[in-house]
């Protein structure tokens, strides 16, 4: 690199600083010093050295920028704002309603893939995106940068391994070591040899360097790619770094400065500053774009009424059906493919399935990371160990990711494993998610057909499938709208509403008491957010108004909130069945009777009103 | 140690083996094979180093062991029999309804102190059993047994870390390498060095060995404490270990032998078996019992009516107060303990406080371990960052842990920072928590005093606390039990339901209405779980069986589900008022106007009823 490109970057860093300075300052709130630390790193990633072409941020083959550290956003604005997308007078609008330049990135923006802003999520996300890169054989990479602080997140860790033990070349991670967290110093300082061994150990290649010095961050840039594993670079800097009153003092964590802090930290910045609009970039080399359309319709299938298959079976089955339809479609799973039936895609696609071991964060942010490169991505584990990756999903809610989770093993029904296999607050957590859709089939059909509605919709969905094998219910043809849901029986006493397994209690009590004279309507709430509250209500209607729920869930959060929340407004009264205590070990029978949510519960319950 | 002693637990570890395949043959389900790769190590800690009172393995100094590798539970009740305190006859009840045998380990049996079977959960407990020792000036030792498979989780290496910094050599992790995870080969294998690297690097003496080879397994025993870093140990095994057709062979994960394979493998077993029975073990050193005791009272408290506080900086003067008369109490925090007010206990009582950084799963299992050790742990961080430790919480709530979680800045009503640090989904999540306790106090007074009870009242407590500063509405001796709710104002049109920020709103849409001619109830659901139902029914009643609640959380399994969930079996119409859409940077009226629960929101809503 010449040593004019060096002055260039040198420049346009600290216009970067002066950017994110004047952005936190109109706002009143913010990290500037946060931005300060990183704007060295930032200025040589985005004017001498990532490829990419700005008049299009989402191009196939543009390298990926992932700002992990999401609390410096206004850095990162700042420096689209410098490539020309962002126009430089609504930097400060920062933080303001209606601007999309929000205190941390969200895909709002086009440039920005993924919400960041609660810590240590990136760089799972980044694995995802080098294993896509790979997979459509792109040569883009992935670069991340981290906080030194937020090295601290186990979901790092995940992620770190990961990418060792799939030599992803493609990703850098690059660790902004300012020493200074949010409210004292880091438990390692400027030790930055603490960080090196660790992602050494964990497979990376490691290039400790000082983090203001352009010409180092250059020179270790060359270096990605040329061998077989991730690249880390341990930049050493200072929290507020090249601002004389600011650089490396405590107590500046997440403040803004006042105006005449401000004016004097920009008094210093502005003589050498430089601005980057117009400094020509490396565009994406010319590999072909990969063909990742929906296709027109999936293959028929074909069971047969009566067959007794789980619907975790069912999952294995349609995952192979639709991915043989759509090369979108990737899988992964976190070492339970042999329970999850994920095995079958697997062994019929191992290229496009990723193994992510035992690190369910990790499993999600990889699919998010899969989602956000045009793949339809399926990730799968026991519905309970997704609660371990609760806040990724979350934030995949903010990214309005396009994600598709499929839970098994869940509720008391598991049996002897005992509760801390037992999905029982799944239903809960992925309710509370924005925008998210769940899915709660009974059969293999409708988990056929729910699966192919996840596969062609964009949006975070999560499928519950069950570990006992059930009957076939539904004829071939049928059809499960997201949002519907199913009268499988009718009476006119109450309408009993459940899924899964309960849908055959329910359906067990429904002949015994119709046997005794007494008819109950039985719903399938295959569809539990959004719910199918047109056809209950409906059916609730016709029966004195009043519903029973039950589910093999907590009571908590689950079908019956969703019922009693949606219809209580409409004068139903809502009668809910749950599993009433903290399960155990035993057989399915037994506790679904014990924790009162078998077909005799039901007809206790019916009676009773 | 002698040869004979070496024969003896050699001879243990087989016995244990033959009870671990007995067992899982007669449950016709679990894991033989991950019990045989561990019956050396556990054989040895339990008959040949470990120092424990058998008779009451509560004992405050006992030397705590956590199966992190929960699967391998027959292990852990086979190792207690031989110890004395589980009938060997009960074995064979594994798995079955009423047998506190259970699949995995919970804390209904008196020497597990927390549920495993959640994998990479047992580090982190012990992080807080070893910090607690360490506070209470005792010499116990704390041994965590975890699998190869399970070192991929992030969490794992969370508690590898804190363990580090705070240089716990009281902490001695093993890692049986059995090389097989559940659905194929773990991705080191044997490569033990790979796991020697990596705990070296986050601070940890190392030590690799033969796990089958008993001398070489006590002899690292003979080295805990000799330095001042955890110790882990990583023990190379065979999946099977010490059964010939067992051992190392893939496709034998979670399965049990049928009766012909378990015959013949305790054939080879049986010959050199010898029962731990009366073989006798040291005991724990007689160090003085800490005083873990409740004080009958807390300090008074002094706030004026109308003065400004956030009820974050009321949970900080409350943890100091509180703190001071319980000696129990100990507190933690994730790095944002200046925004948490946690600060003000650190400040106090730096010795009762732990810095978790930012790791919050760890956060959350170190104050697990603290809980199992009679203290009264107290974790805050951003009420949104627990859902980071959301799997940790659910098997809290098998554990049936003491633990109290403080979440700060909910809601759209934080403002600038935007989505990301926003809690919009916790109470959902902590509602969901098997036993949980769900709080959320709009003023100081409230706050203090629902702290007092989160103190003294063993049980998973989660409070909410709010960022903006909010009146004081309370006198000083008001009380406020848990599972109550407060009437604040009285009219007939109908009853809100409000809680932190939206009860304000709604006192102020009752002051518009009033104006208007228009009264109605106002309450104010400080407890969301157990819900003030009596209070909340009683005011519908006498306002047209209706009610609206309102909340600063998405719509999906908080307030609003609660009320509706618990009222309208009663024949109560309940409209929700919640976060409707996905929240975006702005002023926090702003915010609450837009998604719809402020007082215009609520004004509006009461007069289209």
């Amino acid at each position: 690199m010449i040593e004019t490109d060096i002055e260039l970057l040198k420049g346009i860093a600290n216009q970067l600083r002066i950017h994110s300075i004047n952005a936190t300052t109109a706002a009143g709130s913010g990290h500037p010093t946060s931005c300060c630390s990183a704007a060295d790193v930032v200025a040589t990633l985005f004017f001498g050295h990532m490829k990419y072409d700005a008049k299009n941020p989402h191009h196939y083959n543009n390298d990926r920028f992932i700002l992990s550290k999401g609390h410096a956003a206004p850095l990162l604005y700042a420096a689209w704002a410098e490539a020309g997308v962002v126009p430089v007078a609504d930097l400060t609008k920062l933080r303001t309603f209606g601007s999309d330049l929000e205190g941390h990135p969200t895909p709002r923006l086009p440039f920005v893939d993924v919400a960041t802003g609660s810590l240590g999520q990136g760089l799972g996300v980044g694995c995802g995106m080098a294993l896509a890169g790979r997979l459509d054989k792109l040569d883009y990479n992935t670069y991340v940068l981290l906080g030194d602080g937020e090295i601290a997140e186990g979901a790092v860790w995940e992620a770190a391994s990961l990418a060792g033990i799939y030599k992803l070349n493609n990703l850098i991670a690059i660790i902004d070591d300012n020493r200074l967290g949010q409210s004292q110093a880091t438990a390692f300082g400027h030790d930055t040899n603490v960080y090196a061994k660790r992602f050494e150990s964990f497979g990376w290649r490691v290039e400790v360097i000082d983090g203001h010095d352009i010409e180092e961050i250059a020179e270790v840039l060359q270096g990605v790619g040329l061998d077989d594993k991730p690249l880390a670079i341990i930049a050493k800097t200072y929290k507020g770094g090249g601002v004389s009153f600011l650089q490396d003092k405590d107590n500046w964590h997440g403040k803004p400065l006042n105006k005449e802090e401000a004016a004097k930290a920009i008094a210093e910045l502005q003589p050498s500053a430089k601005s980057g609009i117009g400094v020509s970039v490396q565009a994406p080399s010319s590999l072909p774009e990969p063909k990742n359309t929906a296709p027109s319709s999936y293959p028929a299938i074909s069971y047969k009424l009566g067959d007794l298959i789980a619907t975790r079976e069912a999952y294995g089955a349609a995952l192979v059906r639709i991915g043989e339809a759509d090369p979108r479609v990737v899988a992964m799973d976190g070492d339970t493919k042999n329970s999850t039936y994920a095995e079958k895609f697997f062994k019929k696609f191992p290229d496009r399935f990723t193994e992510c071991f035992i690190a369910e964060q990790n499993l999600v942010a990889v699919a998010i990371g899969f989602g956000t490169r045009g793949k339809v991505p399926f990730a799968s584990t026991f519905a309970t160990f997704f609660t371990r990756a609760a806040d990724q999903i979350r934030v995949a809610g903010i990214s309005t990711a396009n994600l598709k989770l499929v839970g098994s093993h869940v509720g008391v029904s598991i049996g002897e494993d005992g509760p801390s296999q037992m999905a029982l607050e799944d239903l809960a957590l992925m309710r509370s998610v924005a925008g998210s859709v769940v899915l709660y089939p009974s059969d293999a059909v409708a988990t056929e057909k729910l699966l192919e509605q996840m596969a062609a919709k964009r949006g975070i969905f999560f499928l519950r499938t069950s570990r006992p094998k059930t009957p076939v219910i539904y004829g071939n043809d049928e059809q499960f709208p997201v949002g519907g849901a199913k009268v499988v029986r009718q009476g006119d006493k109450v309408t009993v509403v459940g899924a899964g397994v309960t849908l055959f209690e329910a359906l067990k009590a429904a002949d015994q008491l119709k046997s005794e004279g007494i008819g109950i309507t039985v719903i399938d709430a295959y569809s539990i957010k959004p719910l199918g509250k047109k056809e209950i209500l409906e059916a609730a209607k016709k029966t004195n108004n009043t519903v029973i729920t039950v589910e093999d869930h907590y009571p908590e959060g689950g079908l019956g909130d969703a019922v009693a929340g949606e219809l209580s407004a409409e004068g139903i009264k809502v009668h809910k069945l749950a599993v009433n205590g903290l399960p155990r070990s035993g057989q399915p029978t037994e506790l679904l009777s014990h924790f009162g949510i078998d077909a005799a519960a039901i007809v206790k319950k019916v009676k009773s009103l």
